[in-house]
């Protein structure tokens, strides 16, 4: 039954989290949230620290509602879509979330290629939430 | 809470359904199923007939769940994509439920244009199901 989410600095990351945090509520199913940050070389330290506020808050109000959430911090190089699908196979995930970018009016029709390597080779089903 | 499932009388239509019968029993959300059957071309007639005794089963599982489900056979000659994207719009959808085939160890990475067309432009999540 569990739930794996990609979480990143971002809009996206935020949205996936907050989103798998109701899920993981809803369906009574722990959390396993995966921070696949390459090394932060694509993130300033505020943003960092930001971010890390808030995994914290979602840490405290799954636990408040005495449910499990593991945060693995994944440095290890790989794309995002590797360390995903790599711990959905290892906890037997029920559910991936990932976070999508809205399409401008003028944006081209093309899924990023994380997302579509998640959505192809996920062994479970995955929930695409919108930033 | 809508929940708005796209439906069509293959492997990954019915883990689609199946799927969407399982989210709605879990949210207590009502569930509108789009048959988005172009003409049925595509499919011959012992293939739409248990397609239709599927749909039936699905209905029968959640009134008697004490949910609401409604089927709606869409033969507008649209793409699979527009109708389910327009059902969403209209019914303010909370998600939408797609099937989408397992990718093969030779398979090209690339998604459906119908799945990425969805996943671009859902107003809600979409979750994205294996067959």
């Amino acid at each position: 039954m569990t739930i794996v989410v990609g979480f990143v600095p971002t809009k996206e990351g935020r949205a996936a989290l907050a989103r798998a945090v109701e899920e993981a509520r809803t369906r009574q199913a722990p959390l396993v949230v995966i921070n696949s940050n390459r090394g932060g070389r694509d993130f300033d330290d505020d943003t960092v620290r930001a971010a890390e506020s808030e995994l914290q808050r979602a840490q405290d109000e799954l636990t408040g509602a005495g449910l499990s959430v593991e945060v693995r911090q994944l440095v290890r190089g790989n794309e995002p879509a590797e360390d995903l699908i790599a711990v959905a196979n290892e906890t037997d995930a029920d559910l991936i979330v990932i976070g999508l970018r809205r399409r401008t009016p003028v944006g081209k029709l093309i899924l990023g290629s994380n997302a579509q390597r998640i959505l192809l080779d996920a062994p479970c089903a995955v929930l695409a939430v919108k930033a």
